[in-house]
């Protein structure tokens, strides 16, 4: 059965692989299951056909035939279940893997994402720069906090798993200079980038957008 | 070997069952097991001690004797696979049920805590009132595509769920009037609350908050 993830026609990041099926083409090439892409527009993604689907008009939509998903963070854990590559061995190294994916989503993503929609939403208005300032106060907070745990270590525990893999994705959405400041993080996030998994998925979102401007 | 969760000392919400532990407690009345609560101040969770069982200092962390779990979202998920009675029976359902945490945690209460952070950061600010339409607006924009995925059912898919669960407790935050302009998902929060392993989680740490201000 041919696993399927929805994806946009037209990347609003122009390649960078910072779209959330960017996280799911990776994890399903660190387990080497091949996949389809299903790409829709912005407008497509509104239709009751897409909401039915998605119900709040997100990508990526995960299908293999028995099991119809969505939130990427779901679609990782089940890949991480369904298929080895992606878990340590004993049990609780799998549920502290999957305590890790949610921390990446619930403790580390959501003031590098509010800094992202202050970008849009407040810039031009008076109070952009001290919002931008307060907002980049609680990322380094929790950027030092995961810097401590990592420690000299090469992947959050134990081997890499998917908790790696989702904080990896997340801490790219980081500017580089905020990255900057934290070294052990930016060498973190560099050795998931390495991976030939991470590489490969990366090339592939990459030509889909290189194909969509033509 | 007895589940322990960790909890506030002292609940900022003054006993309105608003922290992590009480979607635990839930849980853990909905599946029947027993559990201890393990308090600490906000002092001693920026110590050495508790950032080496949960690197953010955040409640709850979760131990049951083989396993030690942080993140409240990774915990309900261990719980409803441990355990049954959060989880319906089949393969897709039981993904999707985790899909639903995950959304309620992803999807739906990132702009409600903004809104709620908004309060203590913004007022006073000349832009609280402006940031606070806007993020209102985005809540809303949420809350009707759930509403209109949950339609007239019951609960978000078949049986009551895990990600009922979690939906619910995050749909909690919001403020009666805001909620109020969606009645399908007043109605569906009450019948939540309404469930007897709820007012038993609500009743436990209620009598814990009370008996802190003595």
């Amino acid at each position: 059965m041919t696993i399927t993830l929805t994806g946009f026609a037209n990347s609003p990041d122009r390649g960078q692989g910072q779209a959330r099926d960017m996280r799911l083409r990776w994890a399903l090439e660190e387990v080497g299951q091949p996949y389809r892409m299903e790409l829709f527009t912005f407008e497509e993604l509104k239709q009751p056909a897409y909401l039915a689907r998605q119900p709040f008009g997100q990508i990526p939509v995960f299908e293999d035939g028995t099991v119809k998903l969505f939130e990427s963070g779901a679609i990782l854990l089940y890949i991480a279940r369904r298929w080895p590559g992606l878990l340590p061995a004993d049990d609780n190294g799998r549920e502290r893997a999957a305590a890790w994916v949610l921390a990446a989503l619930n403790s580390i993503e959501p003031p590098i994402l509010e800094l992202e929609q202050s970008w849009f939403v407040d810039r031009g208005h008076a109070w952009f720069e001290e919002r931008n300032m307060m907002i980049r106060g609680r990322i380094r907070t929790r950027l030092g906090q995961l810097s401590d745990w990592l420690g000299d270590a090469q992947w959050l525990e134990g081997p890499f798993s998917a908790g790696d893999l989702m904080m990896v994705t997340v801490l790219r959405r980081l500017d580089a200079q905020m990255l900057g400041e934290f070294p052990a993080l930016a060498a973190y996030v560099a050795r998931g980038e390495a991976r030939p998994a991470f590489r490969r998925a990366f090339a592939d979102q990459r030509a889909l957008f290189e194909a969509s401007k033509r």
